[in-house]
């Protein structure tokens, strides 16, 4: 499968970007506002994976070519940028592609941070709303730390919930979850779920300033 | 400690009832509308404990009298009694008390159950809203199925999410969290913090109705 990580020079889309290409035989492409920053951010990434001793290449392109490129879209973009993005890339998409949604949007006080997300819900539901009618959208990879999935050293064990309208997106999803090594992909139900999953995304944030010792982390359901 | 668990005929009470009794040296107290109803309710706990070789009593009262005998005082009532259960049960309140709120309200429709705060953000600090001044509000429990709970041949492994402004009353929950084996209590931040933690109890019922194998779950952060 190919698999683009818009956004992919940022730290959850390296992350991912890194694991996939480590754990799988996936095609990972790495997508960029700017075509030039892109191929930088990858020269770097098979730098790191070539030094481990992986004889792997992570392509670079713009947003939309990375997008021509894949079947699987993940818009690992800052939440704010989520929606407008699948507009910039709308004319890269096609039948069967799926778009993966795993920004959260927050908000800070001296509590600590918060969960608030647009109007409509969730990003989610955003980048649902933004997408043409016939690509599905699946919430995902929203609870894990940015850290845990670039420090490649750190064994994973983690689940990542889905949410979604469309069982073969889901089940499709689901698969390029699984396809990195500790991570388990679980059905969390439709779009208005998600509102559920991106709220974890600040409480891991907290419970790593609150608490000795925990930092990076994700979540397990059992 | 004297702990109460009002509503305790209910069965997340029932559950956190039977575990402190269980594992723990702490006098456990039932509390209910009607005392009659809390004795009953006791009578069937004692026995199950007895059954199993466990030599311990839990007593049973109404409310009021339950959390005048007590110092920690859990609102295991139904979310929409949460607040104006404080004020039925003020009067049993005395300086150095603790209230701790792990009722999580949520609405249900075709996709599953959302959470469905009150106005000012969660049951818990609807609750703080509620409560005397001096009386601290924690945040806890929200995050574990009553199935879990009250099944004592499960063994839990689980995290148990505080909230709360108050770090005595946040350290003196945590203790009667920790006093069940298998529960870790963790510090997940100020009383604002709460929607994010109450946010869960419905992702985790929406895990158990769309996953093979999965029910009664909880939460661990790593």
């Amino acid at each position: 499968m190919q698999i683009a990580l818009l956004g992919g020079t940022g730290d959850i889309g390296e992350g991912i970007a890194l694991r996939l290409a480590r754990d799988s035989d996936h095609d990972v492409i790495v997508g960029s506002r700017k075509e030039a920053k892109a191929i930088d951010a990858v020269t770097e990434y098979n730098d790191r994976l070539e030094a481990r001793g992986h004889d792997v290449t992570i392509e670079g392109y713009d947003n939309e070519t990375a997008t021509a490129n894949a079947s699987v879209i993940v818009l690992s973009v800052p939440p704010n940028y989520a929606a407008s993005t699948v507009s910039d890339v709308e004319s890269g998409l096609e039948d069967g592609d799926v778009l993966v949604s795993p920004a959260v949007q927050m908000e800070r006080d001296a509590d600590g941070f918060h969960y608030d997300p647009p109007e409509i819900g969730s990003v989610t539901e955003a980048v649902a709303e933004a997408a043409p009618e016939q690509i599905p959208v699946i919430g995902a990879f929203h609870n894990i730390a940015a850290g845990a999935l670039t420090d490649l050293d750190n064994d994973l064990t983690a689940d990542v919930a889905l949410t979604g309208n469309d069982d073969e997106a889901k089940t499709k999803t689901g698969d390029v979850v699984e396809a990195i090594d500790g991570l388990r992909a679980l059905d969390a139900g439709g779009l208005t779920a998600s509102p559920e999953v991106e709220a974890i995304t600040p409480l891991l944030i907290n419970l790593a300033m609150n608490n000795d010792g925990m930092h990076d982390l994700g979540v397990q359901f059992r």
